[in-house]
């Protein structure tokens, strides 16, 4: 094995995802953080530093608009703790961060924590309203993300055969991994009628192929191997973790655009590959949880990391590579198709996800003999993505 | 000397600070980014990571929300792009990521650049006005930051016999400063009489003791001092950096708090001088760029700083120890006051001004004998504070 960046999870914590009416956003943010807390063995009078990840703090509240939103519920004074925002890439960025602290010899204990709050507005204050009225660049022209993600979808059904089906079948699984994970979103399975007979959103893409807003926060405490090794604890390395970006929304404008690759998903994974030391994904690593924002987004990332073939990925999906029982499960948590997206914290749910799968406490989702996981946040209209290599300690 | 942190600084720029209702927030964003580019001797390509520092994107546009908003006007693609918020004291703590960045032994070259437009929305959509519109959690309340800081001029009043006058002798001596400075917003000098008679804006403060809102835009490139010196630029050591948050906006409802002290400068700063090897900040710091966001900021800073000793302020500003000619120059630059107050940019136009400063290339408004600087940025009510100790490399 190469060099890998010296860093080790130690603690984890996730909220239920979905409606969450009934708490806030520093309740979530505070059940995420003690149950790390709790998980790694150190107190919060221990972290050296932390980051917190939202990415709307104006939808409808002022919560996590600068690093004070987290250190107040916890109590976190006297030390750095600072916001980052990357668009959907926040959460798995926080993490970055946390490793970077870390890695600096600045911080024995980096905490990273990712909120949001997305379903206690009304429609007339939601982020899509606001950013209409703020003058979003692309939304204000007419742009969607699901309008987005459909130009994708149709190149690659025009250039590849993927077609509606395919799609369906992603949504399928991964409501089928969903229905097992207690803290998803929807625990429910769906049939791939189901998923092709619903409406249309922006054609090709129908209801079922996209994730739900969503309330929750996810956390993680890193620090080094060696002092995960002396603590005891059930550790998870990071064998690998970076981040990419390729344009802005500028993008959506250029005509130059293929829509078939996420560059910034190549670029990432490439140099978390090279981090960890991973030859040939489809052999190194044994499941993902990847940033299925739409179903086509998935199917597009399994190539752009490698897990397929250019163009195959619609012959993995017939072969059920990708299914729980499959040899190379994807979103065994069930996304963000089942468990939601809450935009700053999705990065730190997947980062749960695969700690609990690496440790082979998973329960009914559990991916069999899982000893190298990956993660891949995405950002933006396809253009920030992070990618992280996890690894069994033992 | 005890070990620093291993950062030099080897190029800066920053835009001229003002109402530049001409310039757009990605052309001053370039025209800083560039200008440290030049500077340094070091192009886009070279740059291995890089964090944007914008505290309020939502004010009549949407940039500056996320990591790409820098990477696409500069293309810096393939590469981690990271936006950072921390209220007011965003610019420093992207600067603070930027030397986290080098210190990991991730990146060679790691870039800070801090932006923010604020003068070209109107009153209808501006920031305060957005802000009380969403429910922000004191402004809603009635609280303004003026109404906070006249909190602490009139304890400061009560406890210590400090005095409008002596507030105002801080305004005349920043304007003075700013007078002599060509980026500065306000490059005018001011009587005592004038800052006394200028309207109330919340009692004790008048209008002289605020700072303007400002567009502006400032930068810095970091790498390790062997690589500096290797290059042969005129680098300056970043001796220590460090961060502190001491509450949320709940600070201002506290019952408990003595509006004395702004206990994150005393934490950062103790953090960054134990960093940087400094015994006796009144002899081992020749100037300091601190947040006179408004003039009893700086009062109090002065102290918490340990510049003086507690209560001592008003003779130390009657002995003229802060004047540029004076013992301990403070915001040689003009501070916030005369500079103006792009928010995101504050932090790094302050790293520009003591790098200039340490160069001996601040012109008309030069320290003598400038070896060793300070720069303090405050966020929020008070409760966030990045400090950073530079040196002069030779």
């Amino acid at each position: 094995m190469s060099e890998d960046i010296g860093v080790a999870i130690i603690g984890v914590g996730c909220t239920k995802f979905g409606e969450n009416l009934s708490v806030g956003y520093a309740d979530m943010l505070a059940e995420a953080a003690f149950a790390a807390f709790e998980d790694a063995g150190v107190g919060q009078e221990e972290i050296d530093g932390a980051w917190l990840g939202t990415c709307l703090p104006g939808v409808g509240n002022y919560d996590g608009d600068a690093g004070s939103s987290l250190a107040e519920p916890l109590h976190l004074y006297s030390r750095p703790v600072t916001r980052v925002s990357n668009y959907c890439a926040t959460g798995a960025d926080a993490l970055r961060h946390a490793c970077l602290g870390v890695r600096s010899g600045d911080m024995r204990f980096a905490l990273a924590v990712g909120v949001e709050k997305m379903r206690d507005v009304s429609s007339r204050d939601s982020a899509v309203h606001q950013t209409v009225y703020r003058g979003h660049p692309t939304i204000g022209k007419g742009i969607s993300a699901a309008g987005f993600f459909a130009l994708y979808a149709q190149r690659h059904f025009d250039a590849y055969g993927l077609t509606r089906e395919h799609l369906a079948r992603i949504a399928v699984k991964n409501h089928r991994n969903g229905a097992r994970n207690p803290k998803a979103h929807f625990q429910r399975e769906i049939t791939e009628e189901q998923a092709l007979s619903a409406s249309p959103i922006a054609a090709p893409l129908g209801l079922f192929d996209a994730c739900p807003t969503t309330d929750g926060a996810a956390a993680a405490i890193v620090t080094t191997p060696a002092v995960a090794r002396h603590l005891g604890v059930e550790y998870v390395l990071v064998k690998g973790i970076a981040l990419a970006v390729s344009g802005g929304y500028n993008v959506m404008f250029d005509p130059t655009r293929d829509f078939m690759s996420f560059p910034a998903v190549v670029d990432a994974s490439r140099k978390a590959y090279e981090q960890a030391g991973v030859v040939d994904p489809i052999e190194d690593i044994d499941f993902a949880e990847v940033h299925d924002c739409f179903t086509i987004a998935e199917a597009i990332m399994c190539e752009d990391l490698g897990f397929v073939q250019r163009g195959k990925v619609k012959d993995a999906i017939d072969d059920g590579v990708f299914e729980l029982e499959g040899p190379l499960p994807i979103n065994p948590s069930g996304g963000l198709k089942a468990s939601g997206h809450p935009i700053g914290a999705t990065g730190l749910r997947m980062t749960y996800e695969a700690v609990m799968q690496l440790r082979g406490r998973a329960g009914e989702h559990q991916v069999p003999n899982a000893r190298r996981g990956l993660i891949e946040n995405l950002g933006g209209p396809g253009v920030v993505s992070a990618v992280a290599v996890l690894e069994a300690s033992e």
